[in-house]
């Protein structure tokens, strides 16, 4: 299981476009979402990275997934739009608004961009973190591709792990970026234990009698835990009306699972709101006392004396190890990569590690 | 403990502007901050209701909160406000803001208005539901009046209950209101706990050595647990982040805590964010489908048949319940009232009952 080899995010980006090229990807769009799967890596966001490649390649080559990608603005205003991403990849249509939301929000001062026939965009923080390297704030929120969860004190799993991030500028450090499931783990996290060949703690799963599931191999066949209780089956919903009913995208039973179906358009929605922060006081005065703020509370106590973890923290540490040392592949993902490559007849970065 | 009496919404709303006139409160801001209060009420959000009239009548003879509230707006865009209140009611403060941020979504379709020097302005949901009853999403953010929880992994308390509201329309039923405190629970629904003389369930307090407390008259030796593990303190601290930091408002140490000092003004802060949905397609389309989804995970199933409790339907049964049959007042909140009333001067609609 431990990985020895470290692949360097330029090489692992060029791997991932090749492979989405191959299956009919234009150059551009396979380069975004590669870009955007090795950057979730980079940050330890391993469940959003090239884990889900070989998904999005049965995806397009069952018809359930466009490779070619067309985003269409369907409304504006010049504080909000949608975009219709007709069905292409998901990280090509959020970037899209991602940047349409910024740039309308530094006309306009505040931006809500959201998208329709979108699809999986990988890891939510990196959508705000654009926008909080710019000086901004963002919020994002999204319907997640799998339901799996019931409404509190329901039977039905209609609910999905809809997740929400929220990036915050600071002067003096990197930005304050949240990045959360609404349950206690994601798809994704399950997914990265599955592979790594983990237990799962208790309070990810429960089977239908509420008893614990910690072997994620057996997660389907319980009910993912939504995060403190009512409060977030509560946001689960919250998020989905606002994120897909809103945008005319699938929410609760209109959801397609992408792990089951793979001809299906997930019909998925996604909403980004950008502020500037200078609307409510001089720009410098106001990024200046967010990182007073966040550095306070990182240097409060703590049991050993250590400095208090915030979020993005430990992103920020990954990605500073990682650009400098490459980035890991656990084993059997580098062989199922591999082996993807191989069939497309794609060069991988994986073949030497194989081999050792 | 069992109250015997129930008070008409208006007798109660006319008791508590007339003890706020009698603290020298204008008439209309008096009216505006008790409609507030016994608004809470009405929807069973106690913890915000008329128990918090002696705590602000406490602050306004001690000069820490101005009775008079004058509301100044400092920065201004077509989307955006940012109000001064000037240390005055936070429900008049909040009641300008909410107006205003409705307002400009009327005109932009998108608005976020934020306050500085505000006070506490009680039940969270009572703004966003004022957006949603005109068929607008409402997103309320505010900073606590008074800190209790380290940050995760840190032992120093100087993080708070960041409430966080969510309102949205739809059609052919009340509107999906979810208002939640960042902790398991909120100061209110704690001080209700105490006032009933009722145990607080593990998860709601901890001790230093993270053992749970569940008398709540020993709350204050503990600290309160974050929604959700590290997801909570995350949320807490952008919501402070954004309600706090951003408007020149407090956070973190700078947060003074109402409940042991009444003289320092507390400059709070709080924002709002109003959308409206037709920006993302057909008005009436998007309301009908919000009800669809809605009524849709409502009627999903559950252990014994019975709907699904969506957030805002305990309130809309509640309130219902109260209108026709009047606001029950626990008897110790109800004497503790008629005494402040007679202190005041003012006529109190708990003689009887005190004498019952």
């Amino acid at each position: 299981m431990e990985p020895t080899v470290r692949h360097s995010p330029a090489d692992l980006t060029e791997f991932a476009a090749a492979v989405l090229e191959a299956v009919g990807a234009p150059r551009e769009h396979a380069a975004t979402t590669a870009g955007i799967l090795v950057a979730a890596d980079l940050r330890g966001r391993t469940g959003h990275g090239l884990i889900r490649l070989p998904s999005y390649v049965a995806r397009i080559r069952a018809g359930g997934l466009s490779a070619e990608t067309t985003t269409t603005v369907l409304h504006e205003t010049p504080v909000s739009a949608q975009i219709d991403g007709a069905n292409g990849l998901g990280q090509v249509v959020m970037s899209h608004a991602t940047d349409l939301a910024i740039q309308k929000a530094a006309t306009s001062g505040l931006a809500w961009v959201g998208t329709t026939r979108s699809n999986h965009a990988g890891a939510a923080g990196l959508y705000v973190e654009r926008a909080a390297d710019l000086g901004l704030v963002g919020i994002y929120l999204a319907v997640a591709n799998a339901n799996g969860m019931p409404p509190w004190g329901g039977t039905d799993p209609i609910l999905g792990t809809n997740p929400l991030a929220i990036g915050i500028p600071r002067t003096g450090g990197h930005p304050f970026i949240l990045d959360i499931a609404t349950t206690n783990a994601s798809h994704g996290t399950i997914k990265v234990a599955a592979r790594d060949g983990s237990t799962m703690p208790e309070g990810w799963v429960v089977d239908h009698d509420g008893m614990p599931i910690t072997d994620p191999a057996r997660a389907d066949e319980g009910h993912l835990v939504p995060m403190g209780g009512y409060k977030g089956t509560g946001l689960t919903i919250a998020i989905g009306l606002l994120a897909g009913v809103v945008n005319g995208a699938a929410f609760g039973r209109d959801v397609v699972d992408q792990r089951t179906d793979l001809t299906t358009p997930t019909n998925t929605g996604q909403s980004i709101i950008v502020l500037r922060p200078d609307l409510f006081g001089d720009r410098d005065t106001v990024l200046t006392e967010l990182g007073r703020q966040l550095d306070d509370i990182r240097s409060s106590g703590t049991p050993d004396g250590s400095p208090v973890r915030l979020p993005g923290d430990e992103a920020a540490r990954v990605r500073h190890d990682n650009e400098l040392n490459g980035i890991e592949m656990p084993d059997n993902l580098a062989q199922e990569l591999a082996r993807l490559a191989a069939d497309l007849g794609v060069p991988s970065p994986f073949d030497e590690q194989e081999q050792s």
